[in-house]
């Protein structure tokens, strides 16, 4: 009778249920195949389900870059691929580093995503922000969320340059529950010879990235960039700059969620033009060994100051080798060094110690 | 008559007395040239009229130490010599560097002499010492003078390990006139592939310099340097450590001198045997790559942890090219490069994260 008739349609219901869910797995199997590297950290359930908040969407942005970055590079270097490494970190968290080594056209190109919680000291926390604003823990401790993406890649060929970005998102909660929030990132051209052209498409691609959102961006940023990236002891900027921002929590969370977009979206089009149009350079062994110098230059550079890098180090529970990713396969060290006047070395230098100014 | 007498005494006194300093001046000459590497910073009169004052005696000790130690590793390295430059410092003081870069048996070797003095802040002070004493500053500066030599051995053959050493001396005088002194040092051995026997040969060579002095020496200042060479990121030494000790200033200005004297004089026959012993073994490009990966180690501890490179770079008109000679030629970042087990790769490993004694 009903009863029976309403036992056939509460199976019928839950069969169908049962093959909705066995549909919606395989689809997540293919959407996750196709749109990522690896599954997120959080989980695509986990991300869809509070999808309006910022840490899910920050999530699927920093994801999709790292998909993205690692194909347009792979495509570039056919016979190399990246090996992909998913990894927990027992306080909470985890990530995903994609490293292709040893290719043809690629010594050494790494994309790192990482999504980390947990408890912060109040000293760590401080430390984390550039402005170094204080922050009233509960206990002593804060509950924090920190997540980007960041990728150095190393060429082989020193005609084409190497290039480094990272985007991240930091939550921290004080006692009261008020969240603190922010974000930092940028992207930067390392070029071991001075290519104007190539200078001037980097910069002028970020500039167009800033400039949808607020004309004064790129300016301020530009400029953050050069004075961050300062290898002080030499007098020398690491590269020939782009953008970096730090610790950026106006005009509103929405806003510079946008603007991050932009420029995580902008990385591709800055750099791959300048690899394809490089990759079959020919070069001499001397430029080659320039090469090797100015990635020492790197080394010093991010072992002696990189905040990245000293926050990861002291981070308890860190992935050493997702962190020191960002060192070139091989470095090389001369006493006294030192590049003739007027030589191609020389020309990369002065624009090293004195940034120039490539769009207006 | 007796003034024309005296007059023509008079003549002869002052020409003896000009001839007795020319040949002073040449037999100063002759001297500098047999015993030093370049003439000392302080002036070798300076240094004879004080010759009774401790900072006197260890100029003398450092600058005899470096031409004692760049002899014996020229005579291993026919054909390479070394670079000698003498450099100033604006504030104070100055040094001299010897440099031989790309010979037949080392790759890079650097002993470097600096003899400095001027003005601390209270801080900068504090710093330096490593027990962190404060000291007190007429008008917040501190006058104070730094003396040291300190030489890294990058040999090329994987076989030849590296090998450091560092003898210093500080004063510095507080408000009151009161001056504090304090010594360091130590000399460390960084094999790429672990020889027991020249583990051993190493230690006792230091062991048998301390025991001259006190029997607690040794012990106790080969475990300071398995914990000041501690790459802590990487949980691994750099090496298979020596001796190492900083802030010394009992039992008497004259012990700690003796002390560091005999360890000085131990550095030749520390090394040179083992060079002597493995300069012509044959070796793979596998035991070379390796022991580029070792190299990238070294850079690691000397740019993140070393305090004295912290030292160095954070000082005011210190000589970079100085400082960063204790880098090598060439380094070499594998991402997650781990030997296979009980390789040869993997024992040097064990006994880096697990220091052993060497000798009872």
């Amino acid at each position: 009778g009903a009863l029976g008739g309403l036992g056939v349609a509460l199976g019928l219901w839950r069969r169908q249920t049962a093959l909705a869910a066995a549909r919606e797995d395989e689809e997540e199997e293919r959407e996750l195949r196709q749109r990522f590297m690896a599954p997120p950290v959080s989980g695509l359930r986990e991300l869809r389900r509070r999808r309006r908040e910022l840490r899910s969407r920050m999530e699927l942005l920093i994801m999709e870059t790292q998909a993205e970055v690692c194909r347009a590079l792979a495509a570039l270097d056919p016979g190399a691929s990246f090996a992909v490494d998913t990894w927990e970190r027992k306080e909470g968290g985890g990530g995903i580093s994609c490293v292709l080594q040893d290719g043809e056209v690629f010594e050494k190109a790494g994309v790192n995503v990482s999504v980390v919680s947990g408890l912060l000291s109040e000293e760590a926390a401080r430390q984390m922000r550039s402005r170094g604003k204080s922050l009233k823990a509960k206990d002593g401790k804060l509950p924090f969320c920190a997540m980007g993406v960041s990728s150095v890649i190393h060429p082989k060929n020193p005609h084409v340059p190497t290039m480094h970005f990272n985007y991240r998102y930091f939550e921290i909660e004080e006692a009261d529950g008020t969240k603190q929030w922010w974000f930092g990132g940028g992207t930067d051209l390392t070029p071991t010879y001075l290519n104007e052209e190539d200078a001037i498409h980097f910069h002028k691609t970020l500039k167009e990235a800033c400039d949808k959102h607020d004309l004064k961006l790129y300016p301020k940023y530009k400029k953050w960039c050069d004075d961050y990236f300062y290898i002080k002891h030499r007098g020398e900027r690491r590269g020939i700059g782009g953008i970096f921002f730090d610790d950026v929590d106006s005009p509103s969370k929405e806003e510079v969620f946008q603007f991050v977009k932009s420029c995580a979206k902008a990385v591709v089009p800055c750099y791959v033009p300048i690899v394809k149009k490089h990759r079959h350079d020919s070069f001499t062994p001397e430029e080659k060994l320039w090469q090797q110098l100015r990635r020492g230059r790197y080394v010093e550079f991010n072992l002696i100051y990189d905040r990245g890098t000293k926050f990861g180090l002291l981070t308890p529970g860190s992935r050493i080798e997702s962190i020191l990713m960002s060192l070139p396969l091989t470095a090389r060290w001369e006493y006294m060094h030192t590049p003739p006047e007027s030589s191609k070395e020389a020309e990369i230098l002065e624009v090293l110690r004195n940034p120039k100014d490539w769009v207006h």
